[in-house]
């Protein structure tokens, strides 16, 4: 179903990858990976036990933290498809989050669905729906901002 | 300086002391501590170095965590002020963060300071402030709703 193989996260200059959310050099980190599918950028996550909040619920700062890398990969695929070459690293200007619903710790992973709501050459505007299951549990918004322009 | 001993995350109830950002018990996680001291709430996080974004800068997904847990213990202290007893534990409705200035990764702890804007029975309207040295980096805004009302 991906139509690339490697991750958005993966295509960043080497220097970008060591990020603590979606770096896959920080071995420590969440390593979070998003593919785009069609009209959307998806990832999955399945959450470790100890990422909770209250018990029996998923925490919302790791919530938080997904949508913010998903919403930059969003960010930086929507760049890479209207200028060519590899995605450019985004660095996120503003997160908000609407907690839905208590997001369950049951097991499944988490499913992350984004799109770009609007853009300029150097912002995009990405809403980030989070899943569990066939379940919205949070919504969010992340501003996403180019490090720096490539040369045309 | 502090006005109480214990941080207000560790007089929740022991059974919500598990939060991967604030609960003591919780030993893989970021055993957040906020503490009132007049007017504020304040904490200092300082954060490891695989808690990064792009280089130098701290994770903002970290700091949006620290702002959930700090913004959450602020409107306990909150009810807890007007009602009396421990510090019930809310929940997480939306979260907001504007990254003013990158958060530099410079083996000092951040400062986060707190306080309630705006509060009704149930909810809790919360701003934090992020502070790196006498630099702001980082503004948030939690609304903190109560798991459960006390009785009276």
């Amino acid at each position: 179903m991906n139509e690339q193989a490697l991750a958005i996260q993966d295509q960043y200059d080497e220097g970008f990858q060591l990020c603590y959310g979606c770096g896959s050099q920080n071995t420590s980190g969440l390593q979070l990976k998003s593919h785009r599918q069609g009209e959307l950028v998806i990832a999955e996550y399945l959450p470790s036990g100890d990422q909770l909040g209250v018990p029996g619920v998923v925490y919302g700062g790791l919530i938080a933290s997904l949508i913010d890398c998903h919403g930059i990969a969003t960010g930086a695929a929507h760049f890479q498809a209207t200028e060519g070459g590899l995605p450019p690293r985004c660095v996120t200007a503003s997160l908000h989050v609407e907690y839905r619903a208590p997001t369950p710790m049951n097991g499944q992973p988490l499913r992350l669905e984004a799109s770009v709501s609007d853009a300029s050459a150097r912002k995009a505007v990405v809403q980030v729906r989070v899943l569990s299951g066939d379940q919205l549990t949070a919504e969010g918004q992340v501003i996403a901002v180019r490090m720096k322009p490539q040369a045309v």
